[in-house]
């Protein structure tokens, strides 16, 4: 049996419980797919929310930012988060619009980020982000030196406090509007990647393969 | 010339300014293209962000909830929110870990909600939630009847505060870094739609047609 996360006050759903995911295995799913989360924070009352990369090891899922920005500063303060990531996977078409929804994955993860300071963490962990977007591109690229790595902040969010919710299969129509003369059902949505476009000093003799990006996305 | 959100010291981008975009036709642009935000706002200090869907009426951005649920009860309790949306264009590789990065394009939006509790404003409203995710469609649903509209909560933020981010081209390498023998450019991303999956209950003479959908999203 799969471990769950245990729901608190703040990640237990309320309204459609059924939607509502806890399984470990289900919401590292979700998190592996994905690779952009938005971060919500708190700076002098007001929320921000910003979209940024993201990786997951084990339980923790890491972000990062440039050391002297303000998003990088926020986090590594202690300040509490919530990072979210959702994933669309389709258009739901119901016969009444108040049945009209979206299928899709989401997480959400709240928390205190930790600024990473450990070097063969940090390290670990900026492979996983390079990693998580494009498999394999660590070892093939030029990694980074000290300077580099003196003005990147790495960020960590442990797992404890999360959950995920989900929606899938068709529309649910009231039984009156069955015999509505409309077209009903899902328009099935994902991110695809197009034909890649070389910058203008690269080596003719290199090409990039876009189906090594399915080995992120593969359930 | 278009006219131009003023920046504010919460909206004004410190770095890479150059980035940073104010003018409303290309801030419109980026919300009429995309159909789903990320929402953040504070219940006793913790941050939450919720994707949901929006549609944008002139200088509004419209959401919805369940009336019963705590989205849209804190929404419309009049807390500070920021609605943020994020388009994916393109995985940027360079030849240094360093320099890898994502073509995007988000809209960062501060403000207050408000509930909408104008009859003709709503059911507009509604109107726009549902056609902005597929062209047309509310012409030609069973459209909400008084207990639906009674259910719904419609909520309003106004474009005053606003800022977008853009990032555009190639990696840009160090120049000592060219030399290194991997392939360096951009894989553009989009989001896509396969082909419909009708319901178990639709009349065998209706189909939909997923070209519609690119009225949404043309430039």
């Amino acid at each position: 049996m799969s471990e769950a996360y245990t729901p608190t006050s703040r990640t237990q759903l309320r309204r459609r419980p059924a939607r509502g995911v806890y399984d470990k295995a289900r919401v590292h799913a979700i998190l592996d797919e994905a690779f952009i989360c938005h971060v919500g924070f708190v700076v002098d009352g007001q929320p921000y929310v910003m979209p940024t990369a993201y990786a997951r090891i084990e339980d923790q899922v890491y972000v990062h930012g440039a050391a002297a920005g303000r998003f990088a500063a926020a986090l590594g303060s202690g300040l509490d988060i919530c990072l979210t990531v959702t994933l669309v996977d389709g258009l739901v078409l119901a016969r009444s619009a108040f049945h009209h929804s979206i299928n899709y994955r989401s997480v959400v993860a709240l928390g205190r980020a930790r600024v990473v300071t450990d070097p063969d963490e940090k390290r670990r962990a900026m492979a996983s982000l390079t990693n998580h977007v494009v498999p394999d591109r660590w070892d093939e690229v030029r990694q980074p030196d000290e300077k580099e790595l003196g003005t990147t902040t790495v960020l960590a969010l442990a797992l404890e406090e999360v959950s995920a919710k989900v929606r899938v299969g068709p529309p649910i129509d009231d039984e009156e509007d069955y015999a509505w003369p409309v077209w009903a059902g899902v328009v099935p949505i994902q991110m695809s990647a197009g034909a890649p476009v070389p910058d203008a000093r690269v080596q003719p003799n290199l090409v990039f393969r876009t189906d090594r990006l399915q080995k992120r996305s593969a359930p």
